[in-house]
């Protein structure tokens, strides 16, 4: 059996990449990986990803889903003698329908490129996150991509109508459906959103688009404690009118992080106990956001807030939130977590860490931020010299459990938190998943050792 | 073996029901239904579930889970020798936790309870449909019912965040999450979610509740073509800002049937081609809805309107779309359906329907009303003396597949619609339906028969 040669007979021999041209590229964001896959497909039609797909099944060969490689679990992680399948050809974006506010594009397509795509016909594709310009429309489904606007929007789950995908054996599931309400069965393609490439190859999707919201209006706030952070989200989602759309959260350890070595203005002068960026979309932005600020402010939950007054202004504010890049940047190597946990709990969870993590490491640094109306926190550590990664997931992951917490919030299992599954799920729940994972792919062709213990 | 005696073990004699019991009691709201079941168990705990799924499950008996059996799709139904299972006394319901905005539930509660316990706590629990005094939650979820707020705050399983369900061996998956957001791997409530029984037992639910939306306005709206409808949605939605709740347009048959026959009083003076019913949920919904109306009027949108000016007159309203009792009032046989299409082609749809059903059944009624804003219509047609249900189902459903409608948009297919079901889904699409209740299933002990051809 010469594998490389029968996939050239499907895909041709430009679109089967071998040698370097696999070892050269990155399998995922974070952790960085080299590939060590045998070799890179990349079919055009989703006829040729069945025969990949049906191929690989029947010669016990591991197939691994690639989008744009953007992934933070290690969920596009390739072993030696893996095949990897890429959909960086499949990028097609048909036109909007302006009726029924939809957007079929193929799974390869960049978000970015279906956020243009939607704005050019003055509608909105609400998923937005800092890699919009590789993620691709497939990873985002398979990974349940959450983001900036999952407040208002809600995650890509919520975007997605129809799908098209490709099982392990090859069947093609199309699973189109343009409607917002189908009740005619069971809803299948709930089970491939968030299945990070473990139950099919998503090749196509419908997705939802909304009306353009207007203006945006965006403020950068400083308070006190994080029970005003709270009450100032209650307040905030109660006088925006279902027009808030982000609650964006910032330790000070983060925001002088950030604005110290970057290259940003602090928006506030002096330093606060908590920041926070909100974001209200609506045609009265402006005055909505005056509105939540005055009321804040009399309620005693704001210290000092800076309201942008133009959009270079707000872009800034955002820059400040975004800037992962100088929170990483050195040679040191960092650690990401991705967590979500009640907001009751937040404070006393990320106390008791940093307490932890100080026993157990003098000079490590950890920096909180994140979308806290959703109850998702970014963990950034830098563990310095001597920290073991696996030491600082158990002192992340394990108290989670006890409050009910999730070890991933947006970023999935992949390779990385598979030994932690069972902090944020039961084992009927593994088992289940298990269950299903053999019934759609019993060979285990599709992405093998991902999302459970076993697979 | 003594199945009733056995059953009397688990739950206690008062709670098997056998002979008048369980004759005297429907099935199915509508097709009406006796019971025909061998006993109706009803178990007060999840444990007492687990024990008499395993033990049907272990017997070859078929158990059918029942809720308010107010179904719409004959889901509920029972044959004889069926156990049916009642989640009539699993009602707790727990105190609302603000903040995470959430409340757990036992999945026998009503509707209206869980609304009234929301209410109770300034907040809202979203779905809305007209038999909320007996639906349960547990029906709801397994339904995926939708009802009058879908436009804003979708349908029931955009308000599940975590269940418990009891599958055929009598596993207990718990996975009662009460997280936004949580990626750590499959999302297998998603599978429960509209799954009519077929794939497990639901006991318990954590639902996401809202904030209070403010104040309500409604308008009732003439207009002169479904163009116009159509343009006035998009209209509304803009300019209402996200709150925007609701959007049910009337065909005049509908209206001219309920008003004439019911306690109503016409809103308008004049009879229109069309009517739409507004309502909008905000703060400033009194500002809005005026907008809107002005707009749509200085576009030449509408031909008169009606804005309630008090809750009284807003009832009145609502009374009219929702008096499906004055229209199915009578001895002659009634048939509803409720199929979803996209909004382009409903007038073609509607009008075709009407004349191919004029041509068949001379005396045949049809009243058209619905969910517009969500593709979805609801049609009562009164076939008359000669008319067959099966001859009518094919003229309702078999034009829906050539333009991508749904034969069902809320109420499921249960055992009503499985013969059409490939009108709506690929073949593909019904093997994978039951592949996936043979992984769950594999002895088709939950509601057998339902919902696929064959199961
Ligand atoms: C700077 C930066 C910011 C980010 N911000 C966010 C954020 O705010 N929120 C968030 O949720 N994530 C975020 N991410 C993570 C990442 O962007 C998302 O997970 C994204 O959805 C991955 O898309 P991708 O196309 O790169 O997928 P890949 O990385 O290629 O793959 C990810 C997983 O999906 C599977 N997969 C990919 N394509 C398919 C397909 N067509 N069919 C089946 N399976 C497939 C892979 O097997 C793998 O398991 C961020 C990443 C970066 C680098
Ligand atoms: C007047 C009226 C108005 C209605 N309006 C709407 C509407 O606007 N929108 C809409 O979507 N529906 C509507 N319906 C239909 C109906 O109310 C819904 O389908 C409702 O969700 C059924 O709930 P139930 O508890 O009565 O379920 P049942 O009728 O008892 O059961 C329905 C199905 O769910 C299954 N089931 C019930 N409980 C469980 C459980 N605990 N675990 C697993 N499976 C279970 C049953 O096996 C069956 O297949 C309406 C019905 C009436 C009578």
């Amino acid at each position: 059996m010469n594998i490389v040669e029968d996939l050239t007979k499907i895909v041709g021999v430009q679109n089967v990449l071998t040698g370097e041209m696999v070892s050269q590229r990155l399998d995922c964001y974070l952790p960085a990986h080299a590939m060590e896959a045998l070799c890179v497909v990349r079919p055009e039609t989703t006829e040729q990803v069945s025969m990949i797909a049906a191929y690989c099944d029947g010669h016990g060969l591991a197939l691994v889903p690639q989008g744009g490689r953007t992934g933070l679990a290690g969920g596009a992680y390739t072993r030696p003698g893996d095949i990897a399948l890429s959909l960086e050809r499949m990028t097609t974006i048909c036109p909007v329908e302006r009726s029924g506010l939809t957007i079929e594009v193929e799974a390869g397509a960049t978000l970015q490129a279906v956020q243009e795509a939607a704005s050019a016909a003055d509608l909105l594709y609400p998923v937005d996150l800092g890699a919009r310009g590789s993620a691709t429309i497939g990873g985002t489904i398979a990974t349940n991509a959450g983001g900036n606007s999952v407040l208002r929007y809600g995650m890509t789950r919520d975007q997605v109508l129809g799908l098209e995908v490709v099982l392990a054996d090859g069947t093609v599931l199309s699973s189109m459906n343009r409607l917002i309400k189908n009740n005619a069965g069971f809803d299948l393609k709930q089970m491939f959103v968030g299945s990070e490439g473990t139950l099919g190859i998503i090749t196509r999707a419908v997705l939802r688009l909304r009306p353009n919201a207007g203006l945006k209006a965006t403020a950068f706030i400083g308070l006190s404690s994080f029970d005003a952070v709270l009450e100032l989200f209650a307040l905030a989602a109660a006088e925006a009118d279902g027009a808030l759309s982000s609650y964006e959260v910032m330790w000070p350890s983060f925001v002088d992080a950030v604005v110290g070595r970057g290259n940003h203005r602090s928006p506030l002068e002096n330093t606060h106990a908590l920041y926070v960026l909100i974001e209200i979309e609506s045609h009265r932005a402006d005055a909505l956001i005056s509105q939540v600020v005055t009321s804040g402010w009399e309620r005693g939950l704001i210290d000092d807030a800076s309201i942008a007054q133009n959009i270079g202004q707000a872009n800034s504010f955002w820059a400040i939130r975004d800037d992962i890049d100088t929170l990483c940047a050195g040679s040191d190597p960092i650690l990401l977590y991705d967590i979500s946990l009640p907001q009751t709990h937040m404070k006393s969870y990320i106390d008791s860490l940093q307490d932890n993590l100080h026993i157990y490491l003098q000079n490590a640094k950890m920096f909180v931020f994140g979308h806290v109306a959703d109850g998702n926190l970014h963990l950034v550590i830098r563990p310095g010299e001597h920290g073991h990664h696996d030491a600082i997931d158990a002192l992340v992951y394990l108290p989670l459990e006890a409050i009910g917490g999730s070890i991933s919030a947006e970023h999935g299992i992949g390779l990385e938190k598979r030994s932690y599954l069972h902090c944020s799920r039961t084992e009927a729940e593994i088992d289940t998943m298990v269950r299903l994972k053999r019934a759609l792919d019993p060979r285990s062709t599709l992405n093998p050792g991902k999302v459970m213990p076993l697979s």
